[in-house]
């Protein structure tokens, strides 16, 4: 036995197997960790739904001191993520040029670097916390089998995903790297709702059961738009450079209008337009732009028999 | 720093910001806990399939002592969240009226009822596991890759989702609020599957593979009744009342009679009724009625070419 | 409320109310456990993908004790697992006569067993890691939106289902009973992906996104072929036996031949082959084959008005 | 086997068996437990001493929330904790009546004994605080091996054992039964040093080492007093009444004047008076009163021989 | 950096360095572990002082279930670790032959031991539980600063050792190895007592604080006996054999009659009997034998000086 | 209680209250954490003891692997730890002078401090497990109680001790601040024994039962030597400077020569020499030389009376 392990290790350690699967950290940091991920999740819900999630126990008396707390967790986890998402991300081919630093000066750069973009997360919470609201109304109004407001919170997955995605785009607007896709992958794998952190989503949004939605990273989403389960907004096709790959960051994803319901299933390719006010069908693959107002669905044929 | 972690908490904290976002807890009793929740589902399945689940060195000569301990403790945390499940909701909005009462004879009103029901819950137990054994049974008889009945218990999702579906309908029967939900999108969270816990469904019911599926609030499902992944059953629309809210609790969903079976991806949608032993096709849309013994399928348009 | 406890238990712990839901070990073995399977993983992650899974500060230096630690410790799990299986099936029914033996060298015989086809295992791991480094570079190049292999590895779902699914393939190929099937369901729940463990599937595959895929036990998949999400690779329906009963084992799910596209939402279904180089439009159901670099879509057929 | 069990178990559960050891919670709230009197010291520590023990990033911007929160929580887990005890104790033995009131009035009646309690508590917080600043330059100044505050703060036993001691001292004082001799003796095993909580200690006090060190229920030791390891500060004797039982209460403990001194091992018994600055040697048996700034040693008396 | 572990791990890892320290597992079962024996004390507790220890929502309905299922897990946890124990013991040495068994036989013997030795201990309990309810009373009866069974049976840490002292004893008897003595150092850590596993003590045992008491291997202790801190019964010398090492096992330490009391910090030293009823004073060093009745105490000697 | 409590938080977080008990992190880096101190002794009982702590399934062919393993996660976490101890450490008062410096190149250069003496920290690793290893034989040869070597190591406290102790002065001869005072307060607080991490204590070193000894910071320990519970190695007093302060670092407490032994609760005070080989009797307390070859005992004077 000794010997087929020694042999197994050797080859699984050999530079040539592992080369192209293996991170090495950069400047001593680790990479972003999915379990401080999930605390700086739970940290987000108890400060933007206080008594929901978070310290359960939480009264008017003292929610200021509970929120200073949790303030001060978030920014402090905040800031070891950043600093691990910047070191992990290869500055070098996207030209942020460190060529003048040695690497302890790299080091404190990238640290200044992740505590300004915190601190600007930080600053966002009460306009978040503002836009969540008006989601958690979005979903709401349009689900009669829902009591109140408090049931929305607590067991909707829309609002758990809306929750992380809100957040993950603050921190692709900040150009934060890797981990906005982290945090909308946890969100992926807990409610089938797969929306790219780059996808622009206006205020009360809301996805009726949700699963398997996928909203690509290009889409623009106006305001008051309802989706349902199964719901496509993908790329048709995509270019490719000169070697044959895929060209990166072109829009490639549709522009849903105001006030826009998608039903169940339906599938809307490419750059095009849904005008404001229009309604899609369920079960449909729409490739061209739909105008405002119009309503969309699928001929039905039917075979049926005894 | 100082000044800005201030100057955000002060915000956060301010009651304009969070109002309709916060719950303070009535009568001392914080909300129903998805960690106990999750207790009380491992409690139920090492309870319902002894070996399967739970303390797995189990043996008939004390098997008794197991499930004693296991329903006592189930009984116990059950009254816990279902106190705290009552406690949230807002009895004066439902009639319910506790107006000859001072708060303290409220929370023992309250700890009353929730004794009351689950005691009642765990009456139906017996039942409850009976049901369950029909569905193991359906489940392998509908996949030819099955091997026998301890791999169905094991590991298919359509057990994990219709154990916790049958506890929450019976709650929802026993009108214990918020947490029937809780607890089914808890199932749909790990299986991908959404069914409503006020859906009524009949026994030996399955669904293969099950990502997708969703199963609306007032859908009524008979016996032997098999789904595929991806089926909807949905409402078409819903009714508003003169405020343009959604009216709730109207019937909206359809009825499946015994011994139908719908494939993967179809939507059925609205009042309508499936006929005992109807097949519904795949990926197709229904919204009319089908009769009893028909089979119902796509007319397949295929464009194709090289 | 005692004799109600009493009474509720004596219910349940009756031999006619568990018969069929209960599991007695045998030989003295537990079932196999899905914490165990978890740590399993986990491992496995670390050995393949260095310094993105497993203990974060790996360095060259100290790579090769870790991956001597880790082996060391998949192997004896895998080891326990693996008689936990072996005990758990029912080696009667399978014609795997044991007449010969009495109970302890039964147990003798399978603790083996189980450490020979661990041993087996592990011996794979170096061409594991080569495959899905081919999966790595396929959901890379398939993906305009992703940055680097990086950020594939750490987040990208098809590569945590296919970690799990191609060591699942290899016990499979083992012939160790239950476990591939939990281990596929723990990726299954985790990432909307349901691939059964039968399955074969060469090189550079990837599903983007990947929601409600289902890929199918005798499921064949050449290389480089790409799925995206919902699509169903199926049964279109399973012979039954005298008895009424399906039987096992028939191939019955599709032959996807090199550099197949299919996208989403697609159901293909029987034992048919799509072509090399085939392309399957999204919504569509397939029952027929499909010829080499065919494009194959729905006839679009849609009811537009305002 | 099963027939040993069940007999074994029939025995242990038999009333005879368990009588004098078992104990039912009196009006439905459990025994104290040691795991949340554990939290209550790590509170109380950490609000005591802000960055040596609790939040260890802690700083001045932040520190009035973060004891906020610690408060809060602490005087929530004191409730639960106090209440227990009230409820454990046999108020009938004890003469507190309750005669005129039904359990459910008793339950509440308790409730605010204990919210009175703990509140109480809360309000000694910064005398406490105080005090304990006092014992921690007593540490200092008494060894010359200590480097500076925070050594003492961080490590030294005695700090760890007044903090809890001082704290149970006003527990007592507030007559919460259980619970103060409950954390006394949770020092004791982390320490070695035995203080009843019953005992009066003044401020300025340390004991060096520690160990072995016991300090009697009705013992009062004045201000600037300094033990070493295996003091004991015991009773002679203690009278029985007639049925020869102890009986309680009766100030049976030294009382040390300010400024005293004693040595290690030395056992000072019964009601006598050590006076203001008297010296009291090691390994010596003093049963008689000291006067003050009396120096008392034993006469050694050695057998020396090769 | 990496040439510097290389060297250190080699230097360590090599036979010359580790051979004495290293244990590698016999028939590979591992040591006993501290953790398990941990559970095991809870799980003892909790079976002889219900409501005290384990499950503290226990009540008189459902107190067989617990029991039952607490002797269960008692009973197979006890097999592991009392398997681990004769596994690690040294037969050969110790003249236990194996000579005609091969390895896989010597396993299956080694279990057949511990299951029977664990089965003999299980048969134990009622009388335990006898014996340590006498020694609740002889504590409550012997401290006037007790209020009742409850507080003596929480946290007097007599209690706790005796729980743990008394298992060992009986595990001691029935040859069990390693593991007695792993169980009184755990007692002994946590309540600063050393009692030897070996020692026998008689019913109505009690020692008051407890910090420092040792009681040697071949001690014989009568009923009603009682002990006060510091309290050595030890060896005075011991014989060795023609290699000048220590003979074991000869009985070398005192014997105290019923009824005795020995005040903190004496040393009983050798093979001598301190007869009953007698009283031995604090402080003192004796190395004879007292007659029954007797009172031995120190000439006190003191040098007093202002 | 609003008022309350915001009240008592307002007191508690004024600079006049914390002032001499609050640590603000300097460099922003922690204090040294128990926990990882703990951690950090778990991974040392593992390297030196393989088998018997650490991974208990350890065997020669794997034994380098986990050795690699835990030097380098031993030597990572020994940095972080050390790096807080120095930056806790009030550099200005001891004159290590960082005039020149600027807050983030002290940073840096207390870094390089810590990596520097963790390193030569790690090099002691083979000399510590040799005379550990020696330790190991003193205590079976001085118990005629101890079965085998396996039974020293795993359960008996003087190892326990010493494994700390030993570790912890070769810190301190390193000049890591606060360290290894906190390690030696672990070990006194889990065995009873209190041996401040300055004193010098030669090979082949053990102490019977342990509870109660005190070994000070300046004493010197020879080979060979013996000590039983009770023993303390004191100072008789000590100096003050001019302004009442005690001088630190003076020689102060005694020196033992090789193979002395000291009995149980024997106090041995002030900077005096027990020649070689000499024995020093129990419960007696010594305070001038005694000469090589000696043994000194307590004159008994006993009262005995019936």
């Amino acid at each position: 036995m000794k010997k087929n392990i020694t042999n197994i290790v050797e080859k699984l350690a050999s530079h040539e197997s592992y080369k192209d699967l293996y991170h090495e950290h950069r400047y001593g940091v680790p990479l972003p960790s999915n379990e401080v991920l999930l605390q700086i999740i739970d940290l987000l819900r108890g400060i933007v739904f206080p008594g929901y999630y978070g310290t359960s126990s939480i009264n008017t008396d003292t929610l200021e001191y509970h929120i200073g707390v949790d303030i001060e967790q978030l920014q402090s986890l905040l800031v070891t993520q950043i600093e691990a998402g910047l070191s992990f991300y290869n500055f070098e081919d996207e030209n942020v040029v460190f060529a003048a630093y040695n690497q302890s000066t790299v080091s404190n750069e990238i640290r200044h670097m992740a505590e300004d973009r915190a601190e600007k997360f930080i600053q966002t919470l009460p306009r978040l916390r503002r836009i969540l609201a008006t989601d958690v109304i979005a979903a709401f109004n349009g689900d009669p089998a829902a009591k109140n407001y408090g049931e929305i919170i607590s067991c909707y997955p829309i609002i758990k995903e809306l929750t992380i995605y809100r957040m993950a785009h603050e921190l692709w607007n900040l150009e934060v790297p890797l981990i906005p896709r982290m945090l909308t992958e946890i969100a992926h794998s807990e409610t089938g709702i797969d929306i790219h952190p780059g996808a622009t989503i206006g205020e009360y949004f809301t996805i009726d059961h949700g699963t398997g939605v996928v909203i690509g990273e290009t889409s623009v989403i106006g305001k008051n738009v309802k989706l349902y389960q199964g719901v496509t907004l993908g790329a048709k096709s995509f270019s490719l450079d000169n070697d044959g790959n895929p060209i990166k960051g072109i829009p490639r994803h549709p522009i849903l209008k105001d006030n826009v319901i998608v039903y169940s299933n339906a599938s809307i390719l490419g750059r095009i337009t849904i005008g404001e006010g229009a309604v899609v069908g369920g079960n449909i693959w729409v490739t061209h732009d739909v105008p405002a107002g119009a309503t969309i669905t699928q001929k039905t044929l039917l075979d049926g028999h005894k």
